[in-house]
């Protein structure tokens, strides 16, 4: 297997490197002893030559809490970015019993079949270390799991939203230098999550279902923000007209909310993920906005605010941490926040306080204290 | 005029203290020789006071950029902190033209007439210190610019949304300090600004109106978030049918969008801020959902976490402002952004180049450089 360069290999019909995917098409897993360390050059080469079992051992280092495993993590990545932004990155989102196992199933079955190498990834920020995560159940996807063309990852668990979303995106990069041309994203509509997978994704998709009786499954409205395809689900059967029926009043309700006008108009969609009914027109649909947002020049400077947004997040996140790990900059935090709520301190004040206990145990640490 | 307690008064219809506000009704603005230096006693007294001149001059040194008056300014609001919280807050947002100026005035006089005491500030992110603001026009505003029981002021002008935000918070705490026990916030609904108005108020009013011919003025979708109360105004001769047609319409929208389900639920009304038809009632919805969340016990922890979050965004902003004051900082941070935008290095890494060159500049700092 060869490192192709970015860029290389004749453009497919969807706007996609098919190429570079077809090449690695027949790669397997090499065999090697379960307990060999890996370099960081073994990393790199193992994942850019779509050895398996080197991507699966990348994840996991990604996913790693030491501190060792942290920093050769970080180098990996660095030595793979070139490799990687050339897949379609698809966000998707939905309520527990919405059908994302079996839609995802359906559709990266699909793609697979037309050529196309998929990694399935997600965020769930209810996993736990020890079991019961509401995406865990990989063997829904019972087509895809043994599919070669196919890599399906559970989430990281454990850790906050924020440390989740971060490695799912570090694992996303992984695959596109494995030569995944396309990456899916899952969440469960929980918190923050949605918000998560849109700061990643090309397009954001939300999976709903007809309510029982005449109700219909309301849309979070944090979730409106972000969604560029809702598609209705278990349009099959007795169900087709139900689904149909919600679907027609979605776009109505869309309408209604959003005015007129073409620019960032959600799709509405029906399909069956049972029976594959539809399933291909979702994706017609992810694709053509994917197309329009690099035919307009858009994907690119969409992916810098991404990235831009995200390194701000990790300082925010890092300056945090380096406070609560300075004592007296810690202490003075407490002190700040009750002061504040309590209404005894003004926050500009309560600030200020914070950033000289900052300084004073930095000017500190220079005095070997 | 005593400086009464927190919490004295007899409790009003609305469950807003209207004791106090009527024992301040009284004060009159004590004429001062214009050039006069005030102390951080001669404030607090006469903003305590309910004095307009010295409430006036408070606010503008609040909006003060020199740094003798930001540190006055901070220690003022440290002496009326315990005079604050004691109004409902309400964030008013419409796009232009949909008639603000008009319901304000509409509605202060009502509220005045019934013994409260308002303030209107505003959030104007396109105001510019040389005039043009969207929301300057306080002239629209001509009954409640000249009545004894209101206080309007324009935004305040230049710098980021975030400085301008927080400056009108101070302001509102200022305003509850000098008894008005209704404070209102209004903005434009042009970029984050409304989610500025939401972080600071207890009730989101948003103001529309229909759009022309058999086009529906579509709302904001991150709008939808925030909003409590949806108001479509100009129900007034031709107009109140169409009025009428298009509440129903956002109505039948949200439903759909939100599920069924009473939390949070988004009350839609029309009015005409021309005649004051239905302008009382819109009041009154917003009254009543204050009064849930004073009932439910709701009420503190909202604002706490309002204070909370200001905090955090205000630490967030102050080390940003660090980082760029120390010059080892600042190239590291200039570099790392561009490393991470052209895909050189991963965020992880060049975060903590940026942590890296903040502590060497601190440390430096100790040793005199």
């Amino acid at each position: 297997m060869t490192n192709r360069a970015p860029g290389e290999g004749e453009a497919s019909r969807f706007g996609i490197s098919v190429a570079k995917a077809r090449a690695c098409a027949g790669a397997s897993a090499t065999a090697r002893p379960a307990r060999m360390n890996l370099s960081i050059d073994d990393f790199a080469r193992g994942v850019l030559a779509a050895d398996r079992a080197v991507l699966g051992r990348a994840i996991s280092l990604i996913e790693s809490t030491l501190p060792a495993d942290e920093a050769i993590a970080q180098q990996v990545l660095e030595r793979l970015l070139p490799s990687t932004g050339h897949s379609l990155r698809i966000g998707l989102t939905g309520t527990p019993g919405a059908g994302k196992s079996t839609f995802i199933d359906s559709l990266g079955t699909m793609l697979t079949e037309r050529g196309h190498r998929i990694a399935v990834l997600a965020i769930d920020p209810t996993s736990r270390v020890s079991g019961g995560s509401i995406l865990g159940d990989r063997t829904r996807m019972s087509r895809l799991s043994n599919n070669p063309h196919a890599f399906v990852r559970p989430s990281p668990s454990g850790g906050t939203l924020g440390g989740i979303a971060r490695k799912t995106r570090e694992a996303m990069l992984v695959c596109e230098a494995a030569g995944f041309d396309i990456v899916l994203i899952e969440t469960v509509g929980v918190g923050q999550s949605e918000t998560a997978i849109a700061d990643m994704s090309d397009v954001v998709v939300a999976l709903s279902i007809p309510g029982a009786g005449d109700e219909l499954q309301g849309i979070k409205r944090g979730l409106l923000e972000l969604v560029d395809v809702l598609v209705v689900n278990k349009a099959e059967g007795d169900n087709a007209a139900k689904a149909r029926t919600a679907a027609a009043e979605y776009t109505a309700a869309l309408r209604v909310m959003r005015g007129e006008g073409d620019r960032s108009r959600v799709a509405v969609l029906t399909c069956s993920a049972l029976t594959g009914d539809g399933v291909w027109q979702v994706f017609e649909e992810v694709r053509s906005r994917y197309a329009s947002l690099r035919a307009s020049g858009s994907l690119e400077p969409r992916r810098r605010n991404q990235d831009r947004h995200w390194l701000r997040s990790l300082l925010h996140e890092r300056l945090d941490r380096l406070l609560l790990d300075l004592p007296g900059a810690r202490s003075a935090f407490t002190d700040a926040e009750a002061a504040v709520l309590e209404g005894r301190t003004p926050p500009v004040v309560a600030v200020e306080r914070v950033i000289n206990a900052l300084r004073t145990d930095l000017r500190g640490e220079s005095r070997g204290y």
